[in-house]
């Protein structure tokens, strides 16, 4: 077998399992290393120095693990970080914002596409500026839904009151024709259903972890990195890391997620 | 004048800017430095060690303003940190737990207390062990309501989706014959009509703020450390700070809490 290094994940806490989760299924043969800031969650509403100030220090931990890639598994930070850490790193970085917009501006015929994300993602306008690289000839709408990922954290994710709040979030989306709408924060797919329903059948719903998992798996290929040779299920190895409180963190992708994570490891995320 | 000194207050974020009112309400004299630890915010779902690491940072800071003493203005932090800082400490350290358990014994006639607060505090049993101490008589039911922070900063005081909440937090503390009802987070007093609303007028809410306003200057009183002299307005400094994000602070002190708030001052919280 050959380059067996891990491909490095991080998300400001459990919300980037969504993208690790599809990882793992359109690149089974991977070892993965995921990393939580579970002790600084969450970066939705924080600045852009501070979240490029958490992501460096996230990607010299993942460094020292010996990734060959980095998936910025979390819309703020992929929206906030990327560009200053792609410049100061030798490792492929991928964010989750640009695998979302190529695939927003190839499903839209009316060419309004809707974005929704945290109020520090939406403010940094990196949707728009990703979409009108791709093609200027789409509007875009944008909505911040700061009260979505706490809903989800707290479970609620079929309920009268998520019901409620998404149909204010979303009412003003509504007035427009879009067709597309990027669900543009890890948390968000797990709404799926209630956003679906409000938006109607007509709007197509883009999942930027699916989009990343393929973009990752064609940027492997091309870069010549994926794990070759004959890999059993006994060779493959996903490792977790948090800034805080592992247990919380272990139950919260056990229950909300149906992720399978049995253990998860603390570390001092401000020594790197 | 004597006793120049300002006085210290921290909190995760802009809640303790209620506790701070109170401070400013009950001893108008004195000069008072805010810090809003909003890089890092929230405490409430985070582990006593990290919320231990985050509190000394903050002591560490509030000392280099040669502080006089220091008001904890987070129920997380006063339940998981305070002892640990107070045996590494000679200032004079205030919590917002203690006041708030105190006048709840003193009001109670049912011996049954309520309180509510972040899931840090409720898991640490801190208002358990303060009632306790006060009188054993007392029967304590907790309730963690991890939604109730993001409703009041996304502004929803009034709201049909906030009475829902609190409805559904509030149901099973119903079932009790408490008649005292602590309010063990900065944020709650906000939600103070729909939380007296669902309980009823026979529960008395405590709002440990103004507890612990006036605790305070009996603490300075009996230490000898209230400020002295002829005061005027002119003589009165309030200084803010925060570890991310000065302007959002401005804006929500300004909006949800009226604090005439005019500027705060960003500083980097992990150096200290």
């Amino acid at each position: 077998m050959t380059h067996n290094e891990p491909i490095g994940i991080f998300d400001s806490g459990v919300g980037g399992l969504t993208v690790m989760r599809e990882i793992m299924r359109r690149l089974p043969n991977e070892n993965l290393i995921y990393f939580g800031d579970t002790a600084r969650v969450p970066y939705g509403s924080k600045s852009k120095d501070t979240i490029g100030k958490y992501s460096g220090q996230i990607v010299r931990f993942l460094k020292t693990k010996n990734v060959k890639a980095i998936v910025i598994a979390c819309n703020t930070a992929s929206s906030l970080a990327l560009d200053d850490l792609r410049k100061k790193s030798d490792l492929p970085i991928i964010g989750v914002v640009e695998p979302g917009a190529v695939m927003a501006a190839k499903t839209t015929q009316t060419q309004v596409v809707g974005v929704i994300g945290t109020v520090s993602t939406i403010k940094s306008q990196i949707y728009n500026r990703k979409l009108m690289a791709i093609n200027p000839e789409i509007t875009l709408i944008s909505k911040a839904c700061p009260l979505f990922c706490p809903l989800v954290e707290e479970g609620l994710l079929e309920d009268r009151v998520t019901e409620d709040i998404a149909s204010r979030y979303l009412h003003e989306l509504k007035e427009y024709d879009l067709d597309t709408l990027i669900l543009g924060c890890t948390h968000y797919p797990l709404l799926r259903h209630t956003i679906a329903r409000i938006m109607g059948e007509s709007v197509h719903l883009i999942n930027p972890a699916y989009e990343t998992a393929k973009f990752l798996k064609e940027e492997l290929e091309e870069k010549d990195l994926l794990r070759k040779g004959e890999v059993s299920l006994d060779d493959v190895r996903y490792e977790y890391y948090v800034s805080d409180g592992e247990e919380r963190f272990v139950s919260f992708a056990d229950s909300v997620l149906s992720c399978d994570v049995k253990e998860a490891t603390q570390i001092n995320i401000e020594e790197y």
